[in-house]
């Protein structure tokens, strides 16, 4: 049996009491550690809260070689952690394929996700987002805009942006970073950039930070440890902007 | 204080560690029982889980007379459960502003939401979803047909869509009656209906049900108990087709 399981947003108590269970009841735990992770929560703070010694898993373990993985759930119940919900990422739909492929049983227990926490953090409502983006670190010759595209298509259909910012083995997009980029693809694509940001640090932590103004307040404001994500909001309803006044400093 | 904590998705043991320890060291704790509920618990499984009497609150207990939830949040540690995440729907919104505006502390603690589930459930990538819709059971000379017009411009986008189906008192609506639903709208406006549906039911559950086809095989399928949901895809990516005919049966 291989049960995926969503680890939450944050720290090692952010999993459901159903997802603890079946960590307490698995015969192994691996932990997908290269496409998310807890920052509120190292692995040896996990093993000792979860009482059981986890196998960290890089790129390579999971696409080229998970074989490991499905040998212990052949054999017994193997439990494969994830940061926020389980399957975000096709890596995890391809292990769920390879397992059904050889028979194993498979489940999915549920965890919190960085999708909805974000329209707690800012208020704004659910069936306002159109689709999301990421923005990844520009590189030498290679600074996409399609991002912006994205952004500039849902504003013109009254919709959302959640977008999401690079995650680098040693390093982290910060808030900053990111609105500061997504002005220099509208200035790259001679377009108009977003009149208002919302930026959001550490959800699901005990101090969140949630700062909604124009790029200038966003860039220099101080958002401390990631992940940084950031919303672009359309047009904001009355109650999104009541909101964003009380809990955002807008 | 009071503190938001999401109960996730199906029953008393969807929520996280974190929450649970917060409602055991609460004061007071009210439950949000009409915008959604947990269909796997009923009030007494989770007062005797929880431990705590649970007071149960009407749409009239949250929109005009808040007051119980604001003065025990002044007194002591309230607690504000909901399904799902919590802040989804602007009443939620509503109390928090409230409290701020008595100066009192307020938290969110997140919790597994259906929009992230889905994507585990069918395999349809997260990153791929335009905006959602919500179809309620049309009344006499009442028959919205935006909905229909939320799916057809994400397809025109190569964007799938959620579609959310209505909860009533005394009824929920079912993967069949809303692709029915949904095909009466495409009739009425004269366009071409969806080619393909995901039905998915009791999301978070240990036997949820998930079936992809045409509308012919989905309003046969029988989906057994609610709630009921279903996604609208755009054109399948590979992986994602690949995850469809393992786990829903296309």
């Amino acid at each position: 049996m291989l049960t995926f399981i969503g680890l939450g947003l944050y720290d090692e108590k952010d999993i459901s009491i159903k997802g603890l269970e079946a960590i307490k009841s698995a015969d192994s735990v691996f932990l997908e550690g290269y496409t998310s992770r807890l920052m509120g929560a190292g692995v040896k703070e996990m093993e000792e809260y979860y009482g059981k010694k986890i196998h960290v898993l890089g790129r390579d373990d999971v696409e080229n070689n998970p074989e490991n993985i499905l040998d212990a759930a052949l054999k017994g119940n193997a439990v494969f952690l994830t940061g926020g919900d389980p399957m975000v990422s096709t890596t995890h739909s391809d292990i769920r394929i390879r397992a059904k492929e050889r028979n194993i049983p498979t489940k999915i227990i549920h965890g919190a996700s960085i999708q909805s926490a974000v329209c707690g953090l800012s208020g704004l409502q659910n069936y306002r987002f159109g689709k999301s983006c990421s923005i990844p670190y520009p590189e030498k010759n290679w600074f996409p805009t399609t991002p912006l595209e994205t952004i500039v298509n849902n504003i013109a259909q009254d919709l959302h942006t959640l977008v999401f910012l690079d995650i680098k083995p040693d390093r982290y997009m910060t808030v900053g970073e990111g609105v500061s980029l997504i002005e220099q693809m509208a200035e790259k694509r001679g377009v108009k950039p977003p009149e208002i940001y919302v930026g959001m640090a550490r959800a699901g932590s005990d101090n969140p930070i949630v700062i909604a103004g124009d790029s200038e307040k966003l860039k220099s404001a101080y958002f401390k440890e990631p992940l940084h994500i950031i919303a672009v909001p359309a047009t904001l309803h009355m109650m999104e902007k009541e909101y964003l006044k009380n809990f955002a400093f807008l």
